[in-house]
């Protein structure tokens, strides 16, 4: 799989209580929108008195703010949104960090490449503001430092966010063993599993074993170009212990734009935003072959997509169960379940380029497809669509999962499109 | 609420057990599927030998039939499409039957009107075979027989389905007492409820406690357009205790375009079929506002859209449970909860007509919406949300059903339409 870039952010929080807490945390939410860009972010801890002072200075209205307490939680950040802009570029992998009220140094790990006219992507943004090759034309606060050191970068943090492509994450935990410092939170907004041959390895416990560290897991139902228009957006924090923990990302991440939900469940909420990418190819293979026959008024296969979505979530929560017990049903309500499927069936690349594929009976290759509607990057939805269908073959679980087997078959041209709807598998599951 | 009509159909199956079973599953079939059609059908017993006989004199290729089997389920009826063609006028109340190989009589009972000209509405049907009225141009099977007379056609009847508005039913249940014969079985596809002071009494219970006989419900996300060009839909069936009443009444509804699947669970279905209009409201209302504000791209709120239905599936599982206990969770991820809210959110005329309100600010009524848009009909979502209102607020229940509420105040002008919008209600729900 090729990466035309990876981005790694690391931001460092003064340890004073003054007005930083709120800049860092937009930025973070900014960092966080991009979702999908590859970033490690480190913050140090939050400290649940700074939101008090920091709302004092901005004047905002009078708010209940019970320092410590729950009631911190959604409306403790409660600022115009205004004083974050931010946009993504056509390329979903870009990332913008706008930050109009940081006072403090943020400084953020850029993965290192030189521009085509021989500078360096760091050199440039400390010099511009901009992030010239990803997002040309928007400023990033200008208390952003880019530095190419990740070693250097994380060497104060004790928080500490993933945001990379799954492939890269192996290497990362390789390369920051042994240079985490003492008590350090993690939280991956990872997409995808490391699939061996007796099953998914999840992020979040890469990172726990590699790095010995707690991570929680941060998905949901958010899309970068609805953030960039203010629109409202949510996720879900799952955790594994500490409920204390928890409250503080949540509280870091939430604004009155962006909902964040905490649930006792970091597997069942990582197994949802990777599975979801599965549901979003068959919805596009529907919306495809829809589209091929000419007869359908744009909305009239809704009925066949929700079937999809349904029967999609039906097997994200049944492998889920049989990977991890511990896994609850009530997740799947939750953002990162039922709103996440909907919402990147609906919208979405993975949902896009399939579209395209059923759209050409299958004659055109995903590789194709790929290289002309996103610039070579590849779709997270395939290869997940691959891996799970190797581990679901290892298991003899093929059967029991349909859907997600019939996807991989048609990417790989095995099947036809539409053997998607193959409506003996729309009912029940006897196997699940 | 004022019906244009209302129309009920009463299916008599001889008791030879010739080829006339498939022809009337399907006829059956669409009547089911048009679901909001103000039916009640009435059926001889299903004859599982029938369908081998059918099988055999329709030429079908080659099936694995096991007559009496569980294996007759959704397979047994696999018969093309093409036999049956039928369509739904603009008007959702109407109903088309068209059956080209039903060799029996089909008696339908027809709520009696007349019509412009001064003829009645069973007289134009039974000699053009057609309902100019409602579905003007499309012709009903030769052999159906319209009737006017409710208690004729049901005194031979065992098998009974309801598709009636709600607001009809009390008085259908009082017209019919004491004129069921013995070893009846009934199934309601009614959307709605009788809402009484002290909590919602649900169609099938009405049904059960007025004419003494076991009720199952039929509910899921299907709408008469796909059907008519011949689309997958799919329900779920749910029942009190006998699996095999509950298969029953799957295998005569079940074809390939049209999957059935039972759930041990009748409150759970229902409401799920009642309260996801409230949130097709809902989504309306976001739809409405986001169009309102012209910055968006035609896809851009799929995130808030996404957002509501889980709020609303939330909401539905969270009452539906208060009501009845033993409602349980994994309904919710059947067709009737979370495929038909999908559905029912992204097209249907909930959803349109609330999108319309909110593009007038609320400035315009339902009422005059209503008459512009539906010439006049009603929608069942508004309904079921003031008479839902009213028992969350009678049992001091509003506070954890903000959704519901929230939906009914925007109804009747005490909110703005923004006020659906109200990110709080997003976040976790502590009163849940």
């Amino acid at each position: 799989m090729r990466i035309r870039s990876s981005f790694l952010a690391i931001f460092l929080l003064p340890s004073s209580p003054s007005h930083s807490l709120p800049s860092h945390s937009l930025t973070f939410l900014s960092i966080l929108l991009s979702l999908r860009s590859s970033l490690c972010l480190m913050l140090n801890p939050e400290k649940t008195q700074m939101v008090n002072v920091v709302i004092r200075n901005l004047g905002l209205p009078s708010l209940e703010v019970e320092v410590g307490g729950a009631s911190l939680l959604s409306s403790s950040l409660l600022m115009p949104s205004s004083f974050l802009r931010f946009m993504c570029a056509n390329d979903w992998m870009n990332l913008l960090i706008k930050t109009q009220y940081v006072s403090d140094e943020v400084r953020m790990w850029v993965f290192e490449e030189v521009l085509p006219n021989g500078e360096k992507l760091t050199d440039v943004i400390n010099k511009t503001n901009e992030n010239a090759n990803y997002l040309p034309g928007i400023k990033l606060g200008r208390n952003v430092v880019a530095d190419p050191e990740l070693e250097n970068a994380v060497k104060e943090a004790n928080m500490l966010v993933f945001v990379t492509p799954h492939q890269f994450m192996d290497g990362i935990c390789k390369k920051l063993k042994g240079k985490i410092k003492g008590e350090v939170e993690a939280i991956s907004l990872v997409k995808g599993m490391e699939v061996k041959k007796e099953g998914p390895c999840m992020i979040s416990n890469l990172i726990s074993k590699e790095l010995g560290i707690n991570c929680s897991v941060l998905m949901g139902a958010n899309i970068a170009n609805e953030i960039a228009v203010e629109k409202f957006s949510e996720a879900t924090v799952g955790y594994r212990e500490s409920r204390e923990i928890a409250d503080t990302w949540v509280q870091l991440f939430s604004t009155p734009y962006f909902m964040v939900t905490p649930v006792r469940d970091v597997e069942g909420v990582e197994l949802c935003g990777t599975l979801k990418n599965v549901v979003a190819i068959a919805a596009g293979f529907v919306d495809g072959l829809e589209m091929g026959n000419n007869t359908k008024a744009s909305s009239s296969n809704e009925v066949l997509s929700a079937a999809i979505m349904r029967i999609g979530l039906r097997e994200m929560k049944a492998l889920s169960k049989l990977l991890f017990p511990s896994v609850k049903d009530s997740t799947f309500f939750e953002s990162c379940g039922v709103a996440d499927v909907i919402t990147t069936c609906l919208g979405g690349r993975n949902r896009r380029v399939a579209e395209a594929f059923a759209q050409s009976g299958g004659k055109r290759s995903f590789d194709e497809l790929e290289a002309e509607m996103l610039e070579g990057q590849k779709l997270q939805g395939v290869s997940t669509a691959k891996e799970l269908y190797e581990a679901l073959n290892h298991r003899g679980w093929m059967e029991m999962f349909p859907l997600f087997s019939t996807v991989h078959q048609i990417c790989i041209g095995r099947l036809k499109p539409d053997a998607i709807v193959n409506y003996r598998n729309f009912g029940p599951n006897p196997k699940l």
